[in-house]
């Protein structure tokens, strides 16, 4: 076996210092990884996964030890995956079961670099860093994916913008009445005040907006009429997720900031895995108590989030291009910018203990 | 306000040495600027342009000051321009005028970087340099685009090469014969003698070609049977335009190189804008006074134009990808390239006086 | 005439290490060379071929001395090429006819380089390197495409990938039965010894295969039942020539190894040309003893090899890319790759040899 990745895991041979490692990332939804390799990119390391026979998942470097081929485009063959190039047979522990010619005596030190993947949440997890530290404990909460009595469902979007900017855009409710004013967006947003607050290593901005007309979605959602509380959370957790609890319960039934289980309520959950300093992978879906039986409500709401979601793409590609074209200027941020704020700084804090962690050992 | 601009106009926030800076280069055509924002880069700059309601022209960074998000996708209030990602308002002088939460108080040292623009022949012109100096004296005398009795118009191209081999290009007439053999090419002009000379900061490449029959184009615009006296005056004007005062005259009706209104008379009047050190907008019209009241003729001669363009277009991004793919090689001049070398070396001259002006103070 | 080329033949002005110089490498295949210039980039130095009225092959940096447009865009005239931007005349010596003012006087100083070329082999062979060592003896022995009694054809194709993975793919006979597994794979070519040897300068990989079925390919062109002796021998020729001896005899005609004129035999001549680091030409061809007459022989070998090669096209472009992907990892050589390394050996050996000589005067 090969021995605990030492080289930082980065882009084109460079450290990267925009990411967490000794960390967990979103590799894919559970229904993406099946018998079949797929090809990924996360943290800037080529990989691939694939499920065995027991449905547990392979992750392996999307390259063979031999030439390099990907071996994403290789066979399967039982657990084991054989390249295409010249038939070097791997285990699903990376290492050489069988050489390009089979009468070879195997070289057991051939082996392909393997990660450790978890699967929680109806989502493949890899570990990004030291392997002898992935404890799935360590697995960010996302409570509301695995909760009794609610369902999940979601989907995949590729970006091309540092994940950080996904992160911004989550964590302020207020672009929402600007990029999507012909869908989501809502005046009632710009007018309640924002409260930001930092739990442990949690960011959380949140907005409470009482006695309000409910919108068309939490209308239907609700099924009942009258005046509603609306609250808005968003939740930003290590090392790339942001979960936002959103919901509506009618006046007087008591729900506050805190609970809030009396109306219709569904929480989003983000999650954003870096592919390159300014590309990344995009897995977001949406966690509910209401309409649980409904098989129809998933269908029509991942149709019509992925028309929100076009018109962010397209915000943050041009943001990022803009990045690019105008080297000279810098972000700045204002005070609806806190909660994207604090995510930086909880990352950035992060990577500098995982930095002092290291090298005091 | 913000102060004037500190850094050099470059690209990549490098310094770019190929193109004067304190100076007026061509945004647009007035009819292209408009109530929507256009979004061109200028001398390595992103930029936007959009009229005022009272029709005069605003020129802003093209990126928010908050989160970078070009202002072009964004949205046109009153003067100003309201970003498309949080909504913050700018006025047309670039200061905030409205946060993106309406209720925040506005901090006015939150600006986007204005240009100082002018219109004049025709054209919005953008001031590239220290602001304070941007005295509209100091656009290029290109006469003949508004002079009473005249009439104006041409057209926009964009092109993938340094400016400067567009002006080598417009500066030598000889390459008529073999790029636009099949159009506007004719043999006289490699038998006349050319006669290059300075004028103040101009430099004029001039050819007389007496008694010769007239080309179909300078027949039908003359009108009259009999020889002519031909002639193709060439004029660089700092930082970035050549006309080219062309034209036939009766044989005996007295036309000379230096005054020559007796017949029929034409200046192509061209504008290079560099976008980036390798490309660069291509601005051309042709000023006339000849068959002033024929609406067609102007719309003919843009569609026959844009051939003889298309065929410059293709040698000149040929000859860029070149000067790449032959890194040991230099362009060489000769005899017919004295036009070209000499306004180079006007720009290289204006580049170094600038440059010593700025170290004086 | 200008001097023997100084600067080293590479890519982007850099030098380049991968490829060896003061060699010959194949520019394009006869029929591809004819009177209208034909553009390519050969060892990083864009090139243009044409046959002058005699036939004979002119090669010429593809660029005007004047201002660099490729002259491949130009015009042919006589044996001479006329540059399409200013008509400058060069001679096939490179040497300047005619200014681009027809009546100027000629500066024969003006010349574009030249580089040497000789016929051989049904290819145009270019020397790349010091002129003064341009000797046709120097062109590899790839003598089946030149034997009475044999016929020699082939086709053409672009590659992005380093052309030593080329070589690596053509010295090892085993990737077949992966990459072709539905063409020209066959399961006993793993299960046959292979011998790898140095003779000379040259490495030979060779497999013997006594008393099997014939596969199809070789059953049509033997015409004969009964077991046979197949055979498959790599022979790498620098500068990046590969040769590859196939065929089979029937069992106790006598073949072995060393001489195998009993039955049918083919020999695979390919010649990889460096285009860039991580491009090249890929020129290939079969010579053959058998069915010699059959005219359409060729058209359906050319058309089933141009879909295995198509296969190999496929892996080796995703090899290349994998190991821009993986800058951490390095390619690994396994007793199958024996004959590649040696290649390679030999190229890195013959270029440090090159480099001494050169020092040393």
């Amino acid at each position: 076996m090969p021995a605990a990745r030492t080289a930082p895991f980065g882009h084109g041979g460079r450290t990267v210092t925009t990411w967490l490692t000794d960390a967990w990332y979103v590799a894919g939804w559970d229904a993406e990884v099946d018998t079949q390799p797929l090809s990924r990119t996360i943290c800037g390391v080529p990989m691939m996964f694939y499920r065995k026979l027991d449905r547990s998942v392979v992750a392996m470097r999307d390259a063979c030890p031999h030439r390099l081929l990907p071996l994403s485009i290789g066979l399967r063959e039982g657990d084991g995956i054989r390249c295409k190039y010249h038939g070097l047979l791997l285990g699903p522990d990376g290492v050489a079961q069988e050489m390009p010619i089979r009468t070879d005596p195997v070289n057991r030190r051939i082996c392909a670099e393997t990660f450790v993947t978890h699967e929680r949440h109806r989502m493949v997890w890899v570990w990004i860093g030291d392997k002898a530290k992935a404890d799935p404990a360590l697995i960010p909460n996302l409570w509301p994916c695995s909760k009794p009595g609610w369902t999940f469902d979601g989907d995949y979007y590729h970006v091309e913008c540092d994940y950080r900017l996904m992160i911004d855009n989550l964590m302020d409710l207020t672009h929402e009445t600007h990029v999507h004013a012909g869908s989501i967006g809502q005046p009632e947003i710009m007018e309640a005040p924002i409260e930001t607050r930092v739990e442990g290593e949690d960011v959380v901005v949140s907005r409470w907006m009482p006695g309000i007309e409910a919108p068309p979605f939490w209308r239907d959602a609700l099924k009942l009429p009258g005046l509603v509380d609306r609250w808005q959370i968003c939740r930003f957790v290590l090392p790339a997720a942001v979960m936002i609890d959103v919901g509506v319960a009618p006046v007087g039934a008591g729900a506050t900031l805190e609970d809030h289980d009396q109306g219709a309520r569904g929480i989003v959950v983000d999650f954003m895995t870096p592919e390159t300093e300014t590309s990344h992978h995009y897995f977001w879906g949406m966690a509910r108590k209401f309409d649980v039986d409904d098989p129809g409500f998933t269908a029509r709401f991942k149709r019509g989030q992925g028309g929100v979601f076009a018109e962010d793409k397209v915000i943050l590609e041009a943001q990022q291009a803009a990045i690019r074209a105008n080297p000279d200027l810098k972000l700045s941020a204002y005070r609806i910018d806190e909660g994207g704020v604090r995510a930086r700084q909880m990352i950035a804090r992060a990577i500098k203990a995982r930095k002092a962690e290291v090298s005091a050992h």
